[in-house]
């Protein structure tokens, strides 16, 4: 079970990351986590023509801010990398340096197969196998793609097979997609003698319109139900809250009737005091859960 | 709750008739039934090119059926007329001789817009409006026509305004587009000033790719997922069974959620006797829900 943030933004005056650091250990303190995930964001605008809902601002760099800021967290963080943001050198500095008993990290693509990084996410896999063979390497899975292409899971045992032992999705509001690509990724693994390695399943909450859009925009399919029940609900983040977690509760259940090792993971899409709070709220729910 | 019956074959031996009903009594006598359906099937290989995977066969009229084998049945029936079937008076004599307390229909259009039939659909609710008006007349609705086209909930409101009192769905496997579906129909009743009729959804079990492929067939959207499950499942059935259970059972949150009315119904669309042992045993479930 896992939280997920994105560190403050760059222009954040520097004297008030401290606080903003302690108010999330504060907040997450009470839930039994093994693990925070930061995300590393990338201006994603060259996979999406549309304009973007909130516009994009650069971020602390979560590596930095785990060792300035989050020192005394107690369980593994596992630190995105959006590999396609960094020079070669600096990538690789950065793989050897880390510990891997208490770091582990999800290697993520460029965002449009159209820009050209200095480093490729096969690379930085390779990289990561030679430099530091410890580090647990996870990588990117979209159900959304599986609902389009239908080959995802090929794709998810192909980042297997370069080194990649863990997946973390993108949020999860179609049911159906997680599903039918843990599906397909299990009888994959099956056909092939591979053992399927954990899929942590992302989940949020959505209290508003905007959110929405910016789910969307990020291509994550929201069935229209929902957008319905945001635009209607007396108090749409309560309606989302239940969703999300019977939403996850479902996806539990499969992935135990299935035989495939799963993780949670929330993250909380806005900014929102709010919507965070209901982020932590549903973390709660799903760790009882997973205790019964 | 309703569960549905097709009638037996019209090639069945007339001194069979007797005891293929006495068993389908016997069989869901147990069960707290608040009604009975039953089918009309009609060759509806005009609306789909593809090969039908069981040969269509016809069946007794289940108006006929009922009359001379389901005499004792104790809670109304819902006889199905697929109106493109019958000639202007023979609509007419049936649909005036029925008594409203014991007896509803459901009203289906001819399976292709292509073919010519003697009444249309709105004709024959008119018909049943002048004819005999206390007979409650319901229509069918489909949520896979929602996604592709997103105007389902139009054309139920538009049957609601002809005479339509409730709705029957097909069999749902895909649980985001029947709540599409219900929330578009709510919400476009609400800001018309309407009152949402029950819409009652319509569950199987579905335990062989033969039966599988015969939903397709139809026109329901079976995830791939469990398509899998069916493939490599040591007992499909079971499966098949536990997650029509759980959709059934989110949906009936949802109703409840929304206040959209709602009833459920269980058909078993394979003629295997597991399958429709399992069909039973999912009635008794979700009435065992119902009440919880």
């Amino acid at each position: 079970m896992l939280f997920a943030i994105t560190p403050p933004r760059r222009s954040t005056p520097a004297e008030r990351l401290p606080e903003i650091a302690q108010a999330t250990i504060d907040r997450l303190s009470g839930l039994d986590l093994d693990g925070l995930v930061l995300y590393d964001i990338d201006d994603e605008s060259s996979r999406n023509p549309v304009e973007r809902p909130f516009p994009f601002s650069p971020t602390v760099d979560p590596s930095d801010y785990r060792t300035e800021h989050l020192g005394s967290w107690q369980t593994p963080v596992i630190v995105y990398r959006a590999v396609g943001k960094y020079p070669r050198d600096g990538l690789e500095t950065w793989l050897s340096g880390q510990n891997a008993a208490s770091t582990l990290t999800v290697l993520v693509g460029a965002a449009s197969s159209g820009t050209t990084a200095p480093v490729s996410l096969a690379d930085a896999q390779a990289m990561s196998s030679d430099l530091n063979p410890d580090l647990l390497v996870g990588g990117v899975a979209i159900p959304e793609r599986h609902s389009r292409r239908e080959n995802e899971h090929l794709r998810l045992i192909a980042k297997q097979e370069a080194g990649c032992r863990f997946f973390v999705t993108q949020v999860v509001y179609d049911l159906n997609a997680a599903k039918n690509l843990v599906s397909d990724y299990r009888y994959e693994c099956e056909s092939r003698g591979l053992t399927p390695v954990p899929i942590v399943f992302t989940f949020s909450v959505c209290g508003s319109m905007k959110t929405l859009e910016f789910l969307r925009w990020l291509g994550v399919d929201v069935p229209r139900w929902i957008e319905n029940d945001l635009r209607h609900a007396t108090n749409p983040l309560e309606a989302s809250l239940e969703q999300a977690a019977a939403t996850a509760v479902e996806l539990i259940d499969y992935c135990r009737r299935l035989g495939v090792p799963f993780g949670l993971n929330v993250e909380s899409v806005s900014i929102r005091r709010e919507e965070i709070e209901a982020s932590v709220e549903l973390a709660a729910q799903l760790l009882a859960h997973l205790k019964t």
